[in-house]
């Protein structure tokens, strides 16, 4: 039960719900429309809108405001090339020992150690955390959220793909030690429609003041 | 030097162009407009709006589509204050033994083991991390970086507040331990107006195929 104290209280309450109302929900739209994409079309998409999504990733807050991140944007296909075998090398060393529910959930969908999308994609996006400061893996991954949120409202599909051999990866691209790398990011245009992975309701994810009591019980 | 195969090429790269001019920068102007709050009006804002955020990281990419992500969202008092005494709790050892440049950043902004907005703010998000899972923490923390732009849309302030205690903290929560405490997000409507700290710029971050190679020598 609501007792609004008084009435601006009660017509501030009216004005907050019919702005809400009101509200654009272009956030949870792109959020929803977002899949990733393992297939890219070759075409260039220009380094503008790569660059659009990083930054937005420059934006987000990480600890202490120490923004522990670093990016490299690969375009030359030479260095895609390495980066591919590389990363290429390790999965098939994951491939050799990958067992159990993950083992099974990749073999369903058809995966494999190939990754084409390293060489298929006009532009790969390398992110690294620099290990030491706080909280850097952590808001490293917050950012590539924004990142992959303004990638998909500049029309571009992405993918975030991490090798099982970061560190040999990351040498690739000549990342000193303690800058760490997190994922590539393929970045273009999709070279095939593919339906959404389906997702937990909120019912299912989300409870109200304690483990296990859930909102609809409200 | 750009030589397109034919005038089809040449006419796609200018309708590319011209469609990325006309394209909206909403995700950008999210992320420059938000800034972490740490001071919160007691004013209720809706448990809808605080859900509206919570649904865009529930659409976010995981490890093996795993989604290993849970949601408290506490709006009971008893709840949070019982949080904030253990997590102040966990913050007064923290500050006992801190030191070095955190230390003169957490002083330099006034920063002490006293968590107001554990308290003040309408609600507080707990979010959790499914352990074993592939990339668990990562994933959650990228959903994160959703959440935090969905409820600034919303028109509602957030922090991205980690104890120094998380498993103690859980545990008020009644978490199971292989869900490990990420992150207690306050939301609710900022008490003050903050300058938002700096970001380093484009041409710091980025490297252009390869470590230390700046974008602007291209």
């Amino acid at each position: 039960m609501k007792k609004p104290a008084n009435l601006v209280a009660s017509f501030m309450s009216v004005f907050a719900f019919i702005s809400w109302k009101a509200m654009s929900s272009f956030v949870l739209e792109l959020a929803r429309k977002r899949r990733s994409v393992r297939r890219y079309l070759p075409r260039d998409v220009g380094i503008e809108r790569v660059l659009y999504g990083i930054r937005a990733a420059l934006e987000a807050p990480s600890g202490a405001n120490q923004q522990p991140w670093r990016f490299i944007v690969v375009k030359d296909a030479d260095v895609k090339a390495r980066l591919r075998q590389v990363c290429e090398e390790g999965e098939r060393r994951f491939y050799e020992k990958v067992r159990g529910e993950l083992g099974e959930w990749l073999a369903k969908r058809g995966f494999t150690w190939e990754k084409p999308f390293l060489t298929e994609a006009p532009y790969l996006v390398a992110v690294f955390a620099e290990l030491g400061k706080p909280y850097a893996v952590q808001s490293v991954w917050l950012a590539v959220g924004y990142m992959l949120l303004a990638l998909e409202e500049a029309g571009l599909a992405s993918l975030t793909y991490t090798p099982p051999n970061p560190g040999e990866a990351g040498a690739v691209l000549g990342a000193p030690r303690r800058f760490a790398l997190q994922t590539i990011i393929p970045v273009g245009l999709p070279r095939e429609e593919k339906a959404k992975e389906p997702r937990m309701s909120l019912e299912d994810a989300v409870f109200l003041d304690a483990w296990g009591r859930r909102l609809d019980g409200d």
